[in-house]
């Protein structure tokens, strides 16, 4: 793996760590084993390779006409205890386009590269600093725009994840070398591990992968949001409820630049969850457009939900009630069904119980709730229906939760593996199958880890980096 | 002044100083007596009070409920060596903008204000770490697009106009206390101060402020941009030019957030000089719409430009030459003026060489370049000529030039006080008033450097600046 990278390693990169554009300050960031030499060609003050590593000094940038580009502040980070492992000098210039842009441009005239994405975090993976799945998280810290997601990439980039993947990497390490050290010895018969034990350590194993690879789900939701599909006939007041829930909390992930404003409709964050509202406006005009290649793609975006709403206009005709549930319940068996009922202010209660009790004949544990999302009247309530239905409270803040896509697939093989060696287990066969069954699994892990990877690998994951980190 | 200010510069403030946005880090600075232990109730590492000044340490920025927001380095500086004057920590996170603003709000909860647009120069004002006309050069080094103008606001930042300054100040004050001691011994009919030697200082002085009012006009020019207008009939090919000339040149000032592109046309830099390219569209559709509100208009943005282009397609009609020119020339008297013959390639030198007889005819020093916009023929030829009369390579690096109207302003005022005094002096007036012109002229220096300035003043100068800084 060092060889894919020794070309790389060897230059010294610089780049713009802060966010594009004007501010009252920038940090150039210098990495490599030349930055002292290449930054000390246009700097003007104390000679930064005699100070102590983790101090910062005024002083000026030149350039190479000797002329003043500006008054900064280096900090020195002297190797190896530094982000990146090598020579970190960080410059914190005014925060003008035009300066910034004239320091890089002198830093790489004097010798230096223009780093690529990500390229920082990547030299820190390379020279061990952190692990692959920490250079991720890395990423996800700085793109994560919820409390939850926040919160489990905080985690992952202290290396809660690598502990974990380290004990089972461990734990399979023990359980292939006891089973090839009997293929050592298969002449003479010997068993150097209790099968029993074995089946019970690789059970162990299993279900600890299992449970790695099942926590995607709410992983991923709590990274891109929990999809939560509105239905129900046009003008019931979809976008007056959403407005207002987007009113209550004014953190709109969509002001963020990179979110997935525009494949989804609305992103709202409640309770510190982020929750994507799919739109499947027109789900049922009448009854008869079943057929309609739109009510399709509503189905389709129906499955991807894992929160339905069905949202019921109170002013309007009941009789079409059933029709839209025969079409709505097949699909969301397997999901979180939430009934509102709209315009509550603007109808007598026995209509909304007329109402209520036609769909409590579909499914008694259906919730309702009955909202006027104009009036704002119970959409606290709705929120907090929301927020438990996504039932993310039962995860300990210390488990450890996968949101990574790329994690969740290598885990998957994993489990894949680890099963086949314990169905050998079981079944008694050779201990060739099950070590090279075993090895699978330490592969799938280190995968993650990137103490298996490829250059491949390594390109898309740091590819996806700002320039800077 | 400083019971101005007391109050505000009591409390201790946050802001984000990077750029707004999502970035690999991001800088929040803390300023303000209370900085240690505001920070210090939500940071995780060394007990930063105990750390020497100007170190930087890894560390965890916890909320209230001891979460953990983010991995973090402080930069410690103790005060009075900090940019403030007061204690100073920066922040150095992830440039998420949940994580911006999850610590910008745990610091506020913790006792933090939310600083204001430029409060972090204001202080270092307020405590003597720089004057006024070193602050609002820190606005325009972070707001300086081009070589020249850079050049300008780091010169000022630095303290060169400073130092011009409390050179008069000294000669003036030295003049008045000559002046004012006779006062005091008027009764006995003394004259300490030779009169023919005041009158050499107070000349000198006027010469001075004379010179630096003067330097305004390119100081300006250099900051926002030389004033270059257009004229000419339609279709003769100034879109296909300005097009030539930003593509030969990708430092397109527009391309930065808070320029001036809504109210000028076009911005385009040239060895390192800004030139504001006005337009004046439709100067002259036939000979007589001379009366037009539209002509008016046009002649009125001509009476802005220093330089006037006027371009001629060699390929029309050049009957109408001497019609233009009649309108053009009165308006470009104390005007450079470049007339450019464009579409070249396509005309015949018969024809060229007429219309440059024509031009010729009406004053034989006007300077006239032949190109093709199109072909980009003689292109460079008029950038050359474009930045040889800019003229500002007379300018020496060092000289003093002023680019702030409020400079300009007190420098005139200063300008009128002095040469009354000089007035006075020659004939010979009561001392008195002498001293009251003589003070008055120190009034309006103090005024630049911010020894006398009243809250609106410093009011209006902070709120250009950008928070964070």
């Amino acid at each position: 793996m060092e060889q894919l990278n020794i070309s790389k390693n060897n230059d010294t990169i610089c780049a713009i760590s802060t966010p594009a554009g004007v501010g009252g300050i920038a940090v150039i960031r210098v990495s490599g084993k030349d930055a002292f030499n290449i930054v000390g060609k246009c700097w003007k003050g104390k000679d930064l390779q005699q100070v102590p590593s983790h101090t910062v000094h005024l002083g000026k940038i030149i350039d190479q006409k000797q002329e003043i580009l500006d008054e900064v502040v280096a900090t020195v980070y002297k190797a190896p205890n530094t982000f990146t492992g090598e020579d970190v000098i960080e410059i914190s210039c005014h925060g003008s386009i035009w300066i910034q842009n004239q320091i890089i441009n002198t830093l790489i005239t004097n010798g230096c590269r223009s780093a690529e994405g990500g390229e920082f975090t990547r030299r820190a993976f390379m020279n061990g600093k952190i692990d692959l799945s920490q250079a991720e998280a890395i990423a996800d810290v700085i793109a994560s725009s919820s409390k939850a997601s926040h919160r489990i990439a905080i985690s992952q980039m202290r290396g809660g994840f690598s502990k974990e993947l380290s004990s089972l990497r461990e734990q399979l390490l023990t359980f292939v070398s006891l089973i090839e050290l009997e293929l050592d010895f298969s002449e003479e018969e010997v068993e150097f591990a209790n099968r029993e034990k074995l089946i019970a350590l690789a059970t162990k194993i299993k279900n600890v992968i299992g449970k790695l690879a099942n926590s995607f789900a709410t992983g991923n939701a709590i990274k891109n949001g929990f999809p939560v599909a509105i239905v129900g006939e046009t003008n019931v007041g979809k976008s007056t409820l959403l407005n207002r829930l987007l009113h209550d909390d004014k953190a709109l992930v969509s002001d963020i630049k990179g979110t997935t404003r525009d494949v989804i409709e609305d992103t709202i964050q409640l309770g510190g969850l982020t929750f994507r509202f799919i739109d499947t406006a027109g789900i049922r005009e009448t009854s008869d457009t079943i057929e309609n290649m739109g009510i399709e793609r509503t189905y389709k975006k129906l499955d991807e939900a894992s929160i339905v709403l069905w949202m019921i206009d109170v002013t309007q005709d009941i009789t079409n009630i059933n029709n839209i549930a025969k079409d709505i319940l097949p699909h969301a068996e397997d999901k979180h069904l939430l009934v509102v009922l709209n315009k509550i202010d603007k109808q007598g209660a026995t209509k909304v119980e007329e109402i209520k009790q036609i769909i409590k004949g579909l499914s008694p544990a259906i919730d309702i709730i009955e909202i006027s999302a104009k009036k704002d009247i119970g959409v606290e309530q709705l929120e907090e229906t929301l927020i438990k239905t996504a039932n993310v409270s039962e995860i300990d803040s210390n488990a450890v939760v996968i949101t990574n896509a790329r994690h969740y697939d290598a885990l998957c093989h994993a489990e894949e593996a680890i099963t086949r060696a314990l169905g050998g287990l079981e079944q008694q066969i050779s201990g060739d199958f099950i070590s090279q069954d075993i090895r699978e699994c330490l592969h799938y892990i280190g995968e993650i880890t990137g103490e298996i990877t490829t250059h491949e690998i390594l390109g898309n994951i740091f590819a996806k980096f700002c320039v800077g980190k």
